[in-house]
């Protein structure tokens, strides 16, 4: 089996460029050396551009729910009460974690359904130390209102914790704007680089409250970070995964040549590619938008249609050499998602359409096979 | 400045095959998948033969501290207390992370000294839950005793929590005979793979203990990294650096051509090589022995001679393209070290030893060059 040839259009990870696996099979450097500290204030100088942040930014060697558990372990005590907002999975991730270091008040709706901001303001006017939220919620395909969510944080003086890993470096995110005082970022989502990595942004308000909390973490110490981006050779506490930072660069510098601005276009006019050809075929979306609410701009969440599963899209489509997902845990078999995250051409979102017709075809679910192709034609044409 | 032509000769990170780092150029695949699991499963098995145990092997994107973290926070209730060994840097590390989950019961030797086994059996007696030690000291060029600790924790019915990361790959480690409960390796040491992660064995004691826990870490709870390994297809809780499996299977593949024990003998031999250049130089060992202790045999630590310091040592030779260290905070300037770890060659040693002798010969603290490079080649010729 050569797994080189599937094209990947999950909502992370995503495929690498040739030019970004190149990059880390540089040989390695002693990461406490000038080599390291360059490409380390290299990645943090664009990134904080790709946040829309003068914040720290700390890159993490380890995965976005890393970045998760960081932000909140370094600034919850154990009596400190944290809203989790979920409508889906990593929604629930945060609330896992608030709990194991202090008190999750969850904000729940269901998976893929608009957040009740009146309950959040009202968990926030009793005194919630902080709020968290994912931005991009990939496990339902919605975009929750970070903006929004800041603006209320804010007012009742507690901190904005907010998930951007699939959203940031794809879709628009303004960290300060937004008052967001950890935002976290992964590197296999947009930014289109291998996975292993999560990219922390934190304000100095988040720095205060960690003064007062007493049972953080050892190795996601973003203080022990913060302490070593100070040095005069900036640093990682811990061992850092060079290869990966390598990859790293080389991905922020073709963000960079694209721009950040035309990325984000780029991403959103993929997504509504994809549902203006869901829309032609015949298939539809599954969040529950609201004035708050919009569809996510990096991943879509499709119903599966009658009389077929997101797991059986899903193996058809595998077996044709594309990787789209399911859906997870309690959506699983009710929906299937087509990431566009990342590095990715017209091409691959063609492609996808129109195999994705073509097994529905086969499957008698649709009576024949073009009109997504067109109707993504009609967007992709636009950009 | 090019940085592809310096000889890293450090206690890790290490230099990293180019068939390993062109694995890690490898496309990137669903972490979730059937290819993912093979390489996963690929690992853990060579791994346990690498290790000298059945017990269960998780594989953290996370550096050898993660791994420690991973050790201590899984298995220490706030009121328990671990007996953290030190007689360098890293045992200090076990403190620290021990006062993070519970109490530190520390028995402190200087800096490369022997350890205080008494004292360690004084403090089983009296209750602790578990002890954890340092196998290979980097900090200071020792080896301590890891069977004669192992054989007090089973006495006392205490967890024994070994880091082996400089250790495991390159010198003698048996897990299972030693009664290890939880032993960690790490990536960029003597398995000669790049640096962001570590390995992690785990006794069925080492679970029980974990079920009794109340505050374990979120992205390093090893009951999560357990629970994903007994799944129908291996995998990892959270998402996988993908690259850096790919290079960990190169690497272990290497291991494996070479053969385990031919690469120890290897490894003890380099340092022997070393350790008898610098008595034909007429430099001194830093550690203090005992029947006990050893010197490494992945990592030499020297003092620095009169009128030298450490620092200066490792700048003269970092101008010549050698990145070899000084000491680490107390052992600034006091001393310098040489690793042998991973895929080294008889001529990695023997340059490293002829440039050692020209800068001291520039310095004027040896009268001439030669001495070294014999005796080093006394003991290479002997493999």
């Amino acid at each position: 089996m050569n797994f080189e040839d599937k094209l990947i259009m999950m909502p992370g990870p995503v495929p690498v460029a040739p030019r970004i696996l190149r990059a880390m099979s540089k040989p390695m450097i002693n990461h406490r050396g000038d080599e390291f500290a360059e490409i380390y204030d290299d990645c943090c100088n664009i990134l904080k551009d790709v946040f829309n942040t003068q914040n720290d930014i700390s890159v993490i060697s380890g995965s976005g729910s890393a970045g998760m558990e960081a932000a909140i372990g370094c600034t919850t005590n154990n009596n400190d009460n944290v809203i989790t907002i979920e409508n889906g999975k990593f929604g629930e991730r945060f609330k896992l974690i608030a709990d194991r270091y202090g008190n999750a008040l969850p904000v729940e709706s269901e998976w893929g359904e608009p957040i009740d901001l009146d309950k959040v303001e009202n968990l926030l006017a009793e005194g919630a130390n902080s709020v968290a939220m994912v931005h991009n919620e990939t496990s339902a395909g919605v975009l929750n209102p970070a903006k929004e969510v800041g603006k209320l944080a804010k007012k009742y003086d507690a901190l904005f914790i907010m998930d951007g890993i699939t959203s940031i470096g794809g879709d628009e995110v303004k960290v300060d704007d937004w008052g967001v005082d950890i935002a976290i970022a992964g590197s296999q989502k947009c930014i289109g680089a291998p996975p292993g990595m999560s990219m922390v942004s934190i304000s100095d308000r988040a720095y205060e409250a960690m003064e007062n909390v007493d049972n953080k973490p050892y190795y996601l110490d973003l203080e022990a970070y913060k302490e070593s981006l100070d040095k005069d050779k900036t640093q990682t506490p811990y061992t850092p995964a060079v290869p990966l930072f390598y990859g790293l660069q080389e991905s922020l510098h073709i963000v960079n040549e694209e721009g950040i601005d035309n990325r984000i276009n780029r991403h959103r006019t993929y997504s509504k590619a994809v549902r203006n050809a869901m829309d032609a075929i015949g298939l539809e979306m599954y969040p529950t938008l609201d004035e708050n609410t919009q569809y996510s701009n990096t991943v879509s969440a499709m119903s599966a249609p009658e009389g077929v599963s997101g797991e059986d899209i899903k193996k058809d489509m595998l077996k044709r050499g594309i990787v789209i997902v399911g859906g997870q845990e309690r959506l699983k078999d009710k929906i299937f998602r087509i990431g566009n995250m990342g590095n990715l051409t017209h091409r691959d979102i063609l492609i996808t359409i129109q195999e994705l017709e073509t097994i529905l075809h086969k499957r008698g679910i649709i009576s024949e096979v073009g009109a997504g192709i067109n109707a993504a034609n009609d967007i992709l044409d636009s950009l």
